[in-house]
């Protein structure tokens, strides 16, 4: 199960009903957080989910709308009493961004791990205490990044939180592996005991269907997104403008509008859509709706603090 | 007459009920914005006096708290279409800390004049156009600064609205001035006209008791500010504890609790206190009025959005 929190639906300058980019995931309770614009931490503080267990902070770009609640959230973080390391992904050019903003944050009780760019996917493995980025082999979540078509460098993300296979007691049982062993396999752990080894292979399934996150903004709809995307069980993505007319305005602003959005939903096979990044010269975004969900049905249109359990499959 | 906002009352962190410090000013239609933290475009926006006029942006000093909020608004106000420059008053390496924090606002189509730690007090002319700083002779405000003992260089502000002389009709009557110069006398402006040299000093009387606002956040009580804030209309004063059992804190972080503002206030003989910059940890900070009214009277619990209006004397 992963639990999601739209924390800010807003593009541009923050309005009353709408903080500024920002995006909260929630894994076994570790979190990751997805661009910080201005009004991150009072979503945070009105849903009480916590500051001291956000282990990676993703940004999509450097403009002000999508990272200017970033010092202060890190100084609340530090706040809270975290001395662990913290992971900042973001599009080339992040650690220079993150460091000119840090001027007014200069003393944090923690680290920060700043990855630009990434060149392949960052493995995670989540922990009680910790989600550890950039580990090899055994990881149960999945970061990936797409290089999207903006006025700046910036991000798209996906996330594929994988599902442990499943234990096979009649396998186990019948290569009489020590019960006391079970547990440790299951974590995919090989075992060495007495001059005899255990796999994890023997007692495994099948890796099982995951659950996968991905989230574009901001962005002109270029193709890549599609395979990128593909089969998402939640796709959010930029709407900066629900009203067609507006087409003009996205293709010279670097967005776009609803129906664009959907368009990428659609072919990208995704579950559900859930728009966000409303421009504020858009004063009720439910409106245009049908211009989404005319093309792809399973679309929402996102507003502050908005909510949403994803669970795995079977 | 001087209109002013508590835009936003709270210190540290931003929560639902209070964004961070924030103040603004409004005189003649042109604006001084004070501190710029989170929530600060929220609040303008809700109050709803534009963005676009704000000439002069004063910040107490680089912490998160009361200026993460800048590169947001400089940017809103390029949107709002202004191009003539803006002047920015703060404490020593309040440039480094500006150009840090604007590498998410690279591109202002207007110029920003910053003024660190003036060594004098900075005489503004007022215009429907704009505010002007550093002028000479004629100046209808006057900011003077104060640095404050807090963590950080920390500069407290207080704001000299001077009033126009009275026009004497029956002098300049007596002294057959045509009534056709009498505006631009009475703006203190020299007429030459004919040969003829026409005095303001002729048409106008003593100058009159002006407005004084001051503003000192984050910092100790110290002695310097009884007489920085002398005789005040307004004195806007940082409360960060309400309780004065939290006075070993309030030492600790160089904050002050609500009696010791307030006798700043008493000694200081201003007309009217207003307590700000509340602490996350005082759930409702006015439950701990009496314990500044008890020393002074005239004592306002802040709250966001606050608006009053100050006029001039008789």
């Amino acid at each position: 199960m992963v639990d999601i929190a739209l924390l800010g639906c807003g593009g541009g300058m923050p309005i009353p009903e709408r903080y500024l980019s920002s995006f909260l995931i929630n894994y076994k309770g570790r979190k990751i957080l997805l661009d910080c614009g201005e009004g991150t931490q009072v979503s945070m503080k009105i849903l009480g989910w916590g500051f001291k267990t956000i282990d990676i902070i993703c940004i999509t770009h450097g403009h002000a709308d999508h990272i200017m609640g970033l010092p202060g959230i890190l100084l609340t973080i530090g706040n809270s009493g975290r001395t662990e390391p913290i992971t900042i992904i973001g599009p080339k050019g992040i650690a220079d961004i993150v460091n000119g903003l840090c001027v007014v944050a200069p003393y944090l009780p923690y680290e920060l791990n700043i990855i630009a760019n990434p060149e392949k996917p960052v493995k995670v493995q989540t922990s009680i205490n910790c989600m550890n980025a950039s580990v090899g082999e055994f990881h149960d979540l999945i970061i990936s990044t797409l290089e999207l078509e903006h006025s700046t460098n910036c991000l798209g993300y996906s996330f594929y939180f994988r599902r442990k296979p499943k234990f096979d007691v009649k396998s186990a049982t019948k290569n009489e592996i020590p019960k006391m062993f079970w547990s440790r396999l299951q974590k995919n752990e090989t075992v060495i005991n007495q001059g005899k080894t255990y796999l994890p292979s023997v007692v495994l399934g099948k890796e099982r269907t995951g659950i996968k996150l991905s989230f574009t903004t901001d962005t002109r709809p270029i193709p890549e997104i599609e395979s990128f995307i593909k089969e998402s069980d939640l796709f959010i993505c930029e709407g900066t403008y629900g009203n067609g007319n507006d087409i003009e305005k996205a293709i010279k602003n670097k967005h776009m509008t609803f129906s664009e959005a959907a368009k990428l939903a659609l072919k990208g096979e995704v579950q559900e859509l859930l728009l966000t990044h409303f421009s504020p010269s858009m004063h009720i975004p439910e409106e245009y709706k049908d211009n989404a969900e005319s093309i792809f049905k399973n679309t929402i249109i996102g507003f502050d603090r908005l909510v949403k359990t994803l669970s795995f499959k079977d």
